[in-house]
């Protein structure tokens, strides 16, 4: 029993290897490419995945079989699902990635020495990525689209119940680099569910540049605490939507409802409602009509309960809950300083909004709020490479080191200095 | 016996997480403090450094005493020595930094986006950086100045060779943020020469955003493999000097001299020395009389044998060996693309120069090699923050995220994403 269980990890080991030592030969050969060609790749795998729409459906339904038999809820089961209109989103993503500016061999300084020595810093691709994610096949084709764009070769490894769908989407992907003349091997696809290969890419810090894993805290944390490999982590999002005392008492109410209830699910979802103690009892239980329409259970400290008893009681853990799911929790404070106290101790450093007509009020959250994204008089839902104008995201990194906020093909670039001389020797 | 040391390491996480504590609370207020009065604290430093060179030498001579006691080799003796000229230059290199531009709040770009959201972002430290290095004691003063400047509280974990020295240098540091009405911790050392304190500090990710390891080998090892906290890595520079076909030859000897025998400690020292087949019987003799005469060991190919009978043979392992010393090991290829391989194989990804008259080839050489630092008819000894205009540095990035290259003030910061809206909501 040992010994074949130990063969087959050996096995996977030798597997995974292979595949990052293709990624890398292939890597070599995608980060020289020009714009022009990674651009026809990506649209020549467009309109593969419009031919194989049929094909990655048929391919979807197996998938929701699966997803069904292991007993998946209805909210994971609908992530999973691959529509016609989702197929076409995917194909499109692709497009629009290719209308990017090149994030490759961006001219980012250059400068003069006095003793005459020419120094750039230019843009490069970081090498090869892997990327492992969870349920929703269509990360397959935005991260491998945007590695793609940005010189990467890919290892993806998606959630085990997309295994059909992701499998066909990377066919698509790798089918376009050919059609351009690249190599198939810029994007690979785990050809196992065995969860072992997660452990073996994890490892092997001389074949992946970086890890960026994506989904729940327990993968996070897996990942984080396992790898080898410097790690683009994106982690959980308890954002915090502020109603200031000097807040417009209607965009307030129609800000706090958007920012928790347009999707549920997403990471730039409002967990924590933090609302000034001097306008709680005039503005709170409008606030608490709308969220209460749309299915939001509401919990709430006790002075929050005090003035609408459709509030329940919020424990300690709420405060630093993602729920990703129709509940928000109620704190009631005593002003800027104590709201910023409130999220610096609670909040998870992703995105926090400040709802006020006071500019200064605004201005200081702005400033002394610790987090990736933080924005005046807006949803958090805008939490989101598409709506910054980046085009496809990788996902919203809570990292401080190499990118924070969305993750898009620019961020999935590093840099070099190239130095221009003629002779010079330092003294 | 158990209990004690069980006792003791209890102590030293306490006192390792109270320094976390007051780090994080004084990183707050920096980060808000302008640029005046950090240039303010940095200037004042400067000067108190100045008052007390004496005493900084006198702690040096304990230092040095220790030192002699642990039987440290002549080259580390040096590193480990002041003298008023070094003390001096600490001073002024807080100066030189004070100038520098302020690299926190630099706009870093700005849009709008189709429904009125405005988009900025911001540059902004990195929070609380620990710092753990070896026998230097000028790093002290050159990495806590560098935090000043860019906003970021330091907890320095020096050599314990150094321990006297580096603690007056904080001490001064410190004074000098006192100064300027700043809190004296925003620069902490740890005041225990203890190991277990370096293994307290990487599991403090709640309160140290950024480990930086400068060190050797071993060190960066230990760091990598151990931190729960992000890694700025600093790996060893195994360096090349590539005489192409088509070099001017004095350009070749001496850009070889230089990037190998200027310092051969640091990590900017040329490694290989790697030379065309077509020009390698008429121009390594030369290379390799300057080379001796400077006092430096010559090992090679059998090659490089077979033309100068001062080299010795070079092992596989040469290759790929940092000496930090004054050996070289000398390698003939066969071209451009056989050295381009080669520096793949063998190089750690630092700095390389080629020398060439051959426009084409230099720019191949710049383009596909996959380093920090490429020169073109230039010292690899040029692999330097100061020698790049950046002020002091922190030391030089092998890793591709974040920062690669030398890091300085701006490579210690983040940024952030500030949105202003009108009571947008997302659709």
């Amino acid at each position: 029993m040992n010994i074949a269980a130990n063969l087959e990890q050996d096995d996977v080991d030798a597997l995974v290897r292979q595949i990052g030592e293709s990624a890398r030969a292939a890597s070599r050969i995608l980060a020289r490419a020009d714009a022009a060609t990674k651009n026809h790749a990506l649209n020549a795998a467009a309109d593969v995945v419009r031919t194989e729409a049929i094909q990655i459906e048929q391919a979807n339904v197996r998938d929701m079989a699966f997803a069904e038999e292991k007993g998946l809820n209805a909210a994971l089961r609908d992530r999973l699902l691959l529509t016609a209109e989702r197929i076409e989103a995917m194909a499109s993503g692709l497009e629009e990635v290719a209308k990017l500016d090149d994030p490759v061999s961006r001219i980012l300084g250059e400068w003069e020495r006095p003793n005459g020595l020419k120094i750039a810093r230019v843009s490069v691709p970081l090498g090869v990525i892997g990327i492992i994610y969870e349920s929703r096949p269509n990360v397959t084709a935005d991260a491998g689209g945007l590695c793609m764009k940005s010189g990467n070769a890919a290892i993806l490894r998606g959630g085990s119940e997309s295994f059909h769908s992701s499998s066909l989407i990377t066919a698509c992907l790798r089918r376009g680099l050919e059609i351009a003349g690249l190599p198939a091997d810029c994007v690979q696809m785990m050809p196992t569910r065995d969860r072992a290969a997660v452990g073996a890419m994890l490892q092997m810090a001389d074949l992946i540049d970086v890890i960026v894993p994506r989904g729940g805290r327990s993968l996070i944390e897996r990942v984080t605490t396992e790898s080898r490999i410097p790690v683009l982590a994106h982690l959980e999002g308890v954002c915090t939507v502020y109603v200031h005392e000097a807040a417009n008492a209607e965009m307030a109410r129609e800000i706090a409802l958007n920012s928790k209830m347009r999707r549920t699910g997403v990471c730039g979802s409002a967990e924590n409602l933090v609302i000034d103690r001097n306008i709680v009892a005039a503005q709170l239980p409008a606030i608490v009509d709308l969220l209460v329409e749309a299915g939001c259970e509401i919990r709430g400290d006790s002075e929050a309960q005090a003035i609408d008893d459709r509030i329940v009681p919020a424990s300690v853990e709420d405060w630093s809950t993602e729920y990703l799911d129709a509940v928000i929790a109620v704190k009631v404070v005593d002003g800027l300083e104590d709201a910023l106290a409130f999220i610096e101790h609670y909040g998870s450093h992703h995105t926090e909004t400040i709802v006020t007509e006071d500019a200064g009020a605004a201005d200081k959250f702005l400033t002394q709020i610790d987090s990736g994204i933080v924005l005046h008089n807006a949803s958090t839902q805008f939490a989101d490479g598409g709506e910054f104008g980046m085009g496809a995201e990788i996902g919203i990194s809570t990292s401080k080191l190499h990118a924070r906020g969305p993750v898009g093909a620019e961020q999935l670039t590093s840099y070099k200095y190239i130095v221009r001389g003629a002779g010079q020797c330092r003294s």
